[in-house]
């Protein structure tokens, strides 16, 4: 199993904690500290040896933000967080404070006295975000001391070793692109930014550039690493050579020359010897990175990390591996719905035994690498929590008369896949088919848009809410995400939200998946993923236009779905898809659940 | 006749005066100036002593800019303009650029040589554009020069004076709140900006501020003035007293000092050497104002013009003249649309005849004040151009078989219109009720939207366009723009377009005006002003909403709607405007007008 259901945190470890935090800053004179989730790399998973916030304070979520300063501490989370925060972390030593609306540079320049040192791990905060930290310091009269060392390691006893995953070769079948050809196109990014090299910290966009992957961290085959890559020369990747086989370190050393970890900073200083102008992505490159190419005499350009772009607009090969994979996961995701329907009516189902189940029937492909993340599989009242993470403290047996949502995916070697349902139990109401069929027709609005070049994910974000604002309802979250090519199941900087503000090109992968949750009631999610295309053109059209290829392959459920709110255009669409999931999904099907599949996708 | 249809401009100017200035630049020892359209006030209507633009080069649009070299000139204009430019100015002296993408900053950079002087008449130019200047100047070594006078009036032999507009007071019941009250408003504002004081550029700020209205440009009733609100102390008004009768000078010496405008710069001087805090708006104000502040030792705080947002928040007593001023101008408006349709068939009605006849309809409602802006009247190809102005020698007959689109607006004291329809001559064919179904869909969209607080008019802009882009088809401007209270008709910082970044607000309004243009052929444009509400509360709806009342009461030409491409929703919503037309403004027409309306109004 991929997935744990443990539950991960004890808010008792707080105080203890705290206590032996606060007697290393006093031996290194600081007043304070600042503990963040992110790793070096600003990602969603962390390792294990970087869970320094969930050391200290129990709290386990995928952002926050700790702040411990000699007599007061807090613990900083977003929305999503507000409750988990309250049953993982002892509020007496680290009270909860929102992440956005009440954020750490608030609280301390409230608390920050003159003269005091305030210090932080110069590599675990963005360029950005020191830049704020710095303001609120200099306004206090405070110094901002960057650390090269973490106090919290120097403290924390049975810290784990940081990870060794092996390295493995992308093949070209699957990548479509030769490392070779993505580094000249980069090369000229950086020439164009009139840099002389940039620094990649992002461990997904080295292993797009090498065609690479790792095994670093759970859910998203990351190798942890970091590189320079100079404008004219070899660039240098710098990972534990412990992670390379023979037959990977050939492969690389054709590319790139390999360094350890350790010698990163002294590559940067070099580089800013050398009197060198450097690209970096102030949003994600530490504030470390930075001062070591600028305090050795080194020029700074800002700029967008160059790979997101050309990552984000996916190859033909790797569009047909997201298709292939999407197949393989529909077959998978159709035995699984067959299934639900048998079991759940017995009302002894619980969330773990979905998800379990869901898992099975996907390492029944033979083919699964991981889930692309943790399952969310929410009976009733859970279903409302958008982000809710299955323990086994929190484990519902899933009941009638109550929609079920689960949300789910997979890593496969040509693709990653992220989807939605929502599940009929017993009977429903009129009121939930209702909600129901207002958040589908928001998704039919997405998947059905045509739109200029040029369009943002902003500008179609409001399609998806349009029904919903008429009817008094809304959802906290955005519409979609972009997707990664068997790489992190989040990925920018595409996506379709109020704060999209990028173009989507053809090529690009995203979510598509508003909801509607009714708090302490049950959630209603529903995701496809879906591919930008050059749409076809139409009589008496003027202009080209962009549009969607839905990629994910499942029947909506029929028996949530009130056909008297459809327009004959939005019903003639959910008839064709269906049509189109029994054509290509069925034949690939057993007989019991093509049986199944039959019925679930009939005409209505 | 507020409008004149007169030929503005001739080309051969363009080499005397470019000769003259020249010779004038010489003398100042500048190698370069720039001559933006735009005048101290940055309005969109300037008056003619400031339309230095149009003198030097013939070029009479609303926005722009020349810049002269020693042997090189250029004009540059946008999008709108492109066709007209080529016909008011001599390519020879003055090639035309695109003022977006091919900016004056790059065709500078291109030509500057080290050790030159690029001249600027500072009050022109506004601090956000003085600082792109800078850096183009600095990056050639060059020095960029502001001017105190500028150059080109010492060669503009026969320049008109600048205008004494008098200036009347706005009565109460006009303006819904006193100007004190609005006065401690916007002190505040400027304390929470920790500013001391602020300086006023716009006309329509201080004319919504000091609740007075003036004459000095065409279509807007502007007092052009500047004013300097303190945070503690009585504001001062740089306005030419001769515009200012006794009665007028008595009201407004209550609320604020009054001075002549060649005191304004004192002003700001002293303002500066206090050490005074002052806040303007980089957007607007000229650097002329903000050189005046900092070389005396003032600190500048940018932020935005402290009136916009509350002179755009219409008070319930604006809202009130605003629903009369448009029943007053739906009664002249379907008097014309009667004889409109009366007229037309003959094939005689030219577009200057139309535009004179709707002019004569609302100055018979007797208390028209000016139109809002000069009529749109595009016959066939003329309505493909979406700011066409209608001259004598463009003067096209209407003819049958072509769409015919007429834009126009009116002042009234209680409000500012602004209706476009798009009409039916003779026999329409499928394609252009198709094309005018399809605009007339993403019309009613805006319309009917439900949003939440804290919604941008980005976020709708693609309601108003989705239809057209499913059909391949889309219209280059905005959805809709802010229109003032007997004040601008374009007014910000509302809007509903890709770049519209303010939440809308309960008493804002909008227009809401999505259009298509086939070039060549003719052009659809439907026009109604919408007032954003507070929505009411829908059965099973859990977050309050706002929405939009449609302020405009005119009819939609049936004749150009083909109903199978309506939603039931739509076909709904255009019975239950008609209804509300008919039910409104019937009651206050003749027999013959109300005849035509009733027809007009049938439902579909």
């Amino acid at each position: 199993m991929f997935q744990t259901f443990d539950d991960l945190s004890d808010p008792s470890c707080g105080a203890p904690h705290a206590a032996l935090l606060r007697s290393e800053l006093k031996r290194l004179a600081l007043d304070g500290f600042l503990i963040p989730r992110a790793d070096a790399h600003q990602g969603e998973y962390v390792p294990a040896a970087d869970c320094r916030l969930e050391w200290l304070t129990g709290f386990s979520g995928s952002a926050g933000m700790a702040a411990v300063l000699g007599e007061e501490a807090a613990v900083f989370v977003d929305g999503r967080y507000t409750i988990q925060v309250r049953e993982q972390v002892d509020m007496a030593v680290f009270p909860a404070r929102h992440l956005i609306n009440e954020p750490v540079t608030d609280w301390l320049a409230a608390r920050l006295k003159s003269g005091q040192r305030l210090g932080i791990d110069a590599m675990l905060h963005t360029v950005r975000e020191v830049r704020r930290l710095r303001k609120v310091c200099e306004d206090a009269g405070a110094e901002l001391v960057l650390l090269d060392d973490n106090p919290v390691d120097a403290v924390w006893v049975d810290r784990p070793e940081p990870p060794l995953g092996a390295v493995t070769l992308h093949p070209l079948d699957k990548a479509g692109l030769a490392s070779k050809s993505k580094l000249a196109d980069i090369r000229k990014a950086i020439s164009d930014k009139k840099a002389d090299a940039c620094v990649l910290t992002q461990p997904d966009s080295i292993a797009w550039l090498f065609n690479i992957r790792g095994s670093d961290v759970p859910h998203a085959p990351l190798p942890l690493s970091f590189a320079i890559v100079p404008a004219e020369d070899k660039p240098s990747l710098f990972i534990d050579g412990r992670k390379l086989s023979n037959s990977v370190r050939d492969g690389l050393s054709g590319l790139t020359g390999l360094a350890d970890p350790s010698e990163l900073k002294p590559a940067l200083n070099a580089l800013g010897a050398a009197g060198k102008t450097v690209l970096i992505d102030p949003a994600l490159a530490g504030e470390g990175i930075a001062a070591a190419i600028r305090d050795a005499g080194g020029t700074l350009v800002e700029g967008s990390d160059p790979v997101l772009l050309p990552k984000a607009v996916k190859n033909s090969v790797e569009i047909q591996g997201a298709r292939a994979a999407q197949l393989r996961d529909a077959v998978a995701y159709a035995k699984f719905l067959c299934w639900f329907d048998e079991v759940a009516p017995s009302g002894d189902l619980d969330e773990i035994g979905a998800a379990e189940k869901l898992e099975q029937f996907r390492l029944e492909t033979g083919v699964l690498k991981d889930i692309s993340f943790d399952t969310i599989s929410g009976a009733g009242p859970n279903g409302a929590i958008c982000h809710y993470r299955v323990t086994r403290s929190s484990n519902l047996k899933i009941p009638a008369g109550k929609p079920y949502l689960i949300d789910s995916g997979a890593q496969y070697e040509d693709g990653t896949t992220d989807i939605t349902r929502t599940l009929a139990v017993g009977e429903m109401t009129a009121g939930m088919k209702r909600h129901y069929t207002l958040v589908l027709k928001g998704h039919i609005a997405i998947s059905t848009a045509r739109f200029p070049e040029g369009t943002t994910g902003a500008q179609l974000d409001t399609l998806a809410r349009i029904d919903l604002w008429k009817a008094g309802l809304d959802f906290d979250h955005g519409t979609g995400h972009g997707v990664g090519s068997y790489l992190s199941v989040h990925e920018g900087p595409q996506r379709i939200a109020k704060t999209g503000a990028t173009p989507l090109k053809p090529g690009m992968i995203l979510s598509n998946e508003p909801g509607y949750y009714p708090a302490g009631e049950y959630g209603i999610r529903l995701e496809n993923l879906e591919l930008v295309t050059q749409a076809q053109a139409v009589e008496g059209g003027e202009r080209p236009m962009l549009g969607f290829e839905t990629l994910t392959l499942a029947p909506f459920d029929l028996r949530l779905v009130d056909t008297t709110l459809l327009t004959e255009a939005e019903r003639c669409w959910l008839n064709d898809y269906h049509k189109r999931v029994a054509e290509t999904v069925g034949p690939l099907l057993d007989d019991k659940t093509w049986k199944w599949l039959e019925n679930a996708t009939a005409a209505v």
